[in-house]
């Protein structure tokens, strides 16, 4: 029996997080991962209120384990989905992309624990300061949603623990567990995966995407979109569109534009490789096969303990 | 005694390798972290042939341990570098910056043993089939010259580990004993050491260039020049320039011509820290302090110790 602060404070066996990820993250992998004895995380990014209602509730029946839900802070439903979060009496937030003082008490002071997702020491301090039990410090290597400090897991990992007092979960490039039980030696006590978890069997994204994510080879990912917000994605045809744009100055409102509405959808959701935003992390070209969730907790799980007992080559 | 495949290659007592930095990596620096028991590298990169010849000849009256060379592949002068590293018999020559199929086996046929320094897995693979004796994998949050692939140490570490059999040393965003156990965990069989190196006190660099350093933070480096050949610096008004530069559409001529000659050795040899060109890795947001080489080392391998003794928080 492994036991640490995140698995007393998440009430899990490992100290493995899988990442609420848009378009992937549905009740279907969040429960698998948390039967598996990992915190499963519903994405609530690419849900409206009345799909998270109905991901919590399936997600309650094929599961007894303790699971999550990933609230993004920017969205514009906000309200609505605290609101769907309070009333199924959900035990676990993770909140990112946002200001973590916001909702952090609201959230407290209804018993829930709450983790904030950070990509800097500075924004990590605010979140212990805001109450938060513990963060995610996610490095430059993950997929999505990323920080304008571009400061990589390997340095971001030891910066936010020599600050914090609050446990630290290390996020971005973890699909092993050699990758774990490196961040965990930097002083992480546990990991949020991502990636990983889109080549699983129960993850909701588009079969061609999966395919393409255990296709991929370094070089393959790119972080983009530095001047409305960040995001790691694949190269395709749509970020090359976004690189022309660029070329001839296009302003932040024309990248919005040609953002526009349900790209992520499109890409991750409906399949399309060419036009629709892929957002994936670096580590995908590690990932050469799609299973399902519980084999990857067993597969990490082992290798970190071998990677434990020997820990040198 | 520890001993592994690279403190054997090299006959040092900890697998730790000093960078060969430009402007900082002399013979003072390089010999007191070979006689520490690492390898100390001289930077030839800042160094025309004549005071390359004379950095060696007085690391050899500091040291009778082995040190090496790092040779930038893509200067002008390779040839003539090459035969004051020939007439000098050095045993350990690590290239960088270049194709290793150029000089390696010219090297090997003389002894020297070869080390390459790579960013991907496709040029890691190209330095096994050129006979490198080992390569260097340096990941994105490095200091100074750059891969275009953008691949972070935690991710390109294990991705290199996977196809080579030749040892792979890990760089990038190493300046602790747990950073080092945590590339160690991933598979690397030592590490190369930058940034830490800086700011110690034989280093070559500028004190102002050292102090900057030790007082910098997160986000205060950042990957630029990706159009000529991308190199990671601080940021500071010789970086705002080329920021301008990009957003009038500036031409690589042009980028090559504001950056012009002497831009580094005016920052970090003559500590010009408002228009020099200060290359420093994203761990310099984790330094404090000024030491001797020999207390870096020490410390560092106390480190490496403990995590080893205690991985775990």
């Amino acid at each position: 029996m492994f036991t640490n602060r995140v698995t007393q404070l998440l009430n899990i066996d490992y100290p493995i997080l899988q990442a609420g990820m848009v378009w992937a993250s549905g009740w279907r992998l969040a429960s698998a991962v948390s039967n598996a004895g990992g915190l499963g995380i519903i994405g609530a990014g690419s849900m409206y209120p009345v799909v998270l209602d109905e991901h919590i509730k399936k997600c309650k029946v094929a599961t007894n384990k303790p699971f999550a839900v990933n609230l993004p802070l920017l969205y514009a439903d906000i309200e609505k989905h605290i609101e769907v979060i309070l009333q199924n009496k959900i035990n676990v937030v993770v909140t990112s992309a946002g200001n973590p003082a916001a909702y952090t008490s609201l959230l407290k002071k209804e018993g829930i624990k709450v983790l904030h997702v950070v990509s800097s020491k500075h924004f990590a301090q605010k979140a212990e300061n805001a109450g938060c039990d513990a963060v995610i410090a996610e490095g430059f290597e993950a997929g999505g949603h990323n920080g304008r400090e571009e400061t990589t897991t390997m340095v971001l990992v030891p910066l936010v623990c020599s600050a914090l007092r609050i446990p630290v979960i290390a996020a971005g490039g973890i699909a092993t567990g050699r990758q774990m039980l490196a961040c965990m030696v930097l002083g992480a006590e546990g990991v949020q995966i991502g990636s990983r978890f889109v080549a699983s069997n129960e993850a909701s994204s588009h079969q061609k995407f999966k395919n393409e994510v255990i296709n991929s080879g370094e070089g393959d990912t790119v972080l983009t979109l530095k001047e409305l917000v960040p995001v790691r994605i694949m190269k395709n045809n749509f970020y090359e569109e976004l690189v022309q744009a660029k070329k001839r100055n296009a302003s932040a409102k024309e990248l919005e534009n040609l953002l526009g509405k349900g790209r992520a959808k499109k890409g991750m959701f409906e399949g399309d490789l060419i036009e629709g935003e892929l957002e994936i992390g670096q580590v995908s070209a590690l990932l050469k096969d799609i299973k399902p969730a519980a084999d990857i907790i067993k597969e990490i799980w082992l290798q970190f303990n071998e990677a434990l007992n020997k820990p040198l080559k």
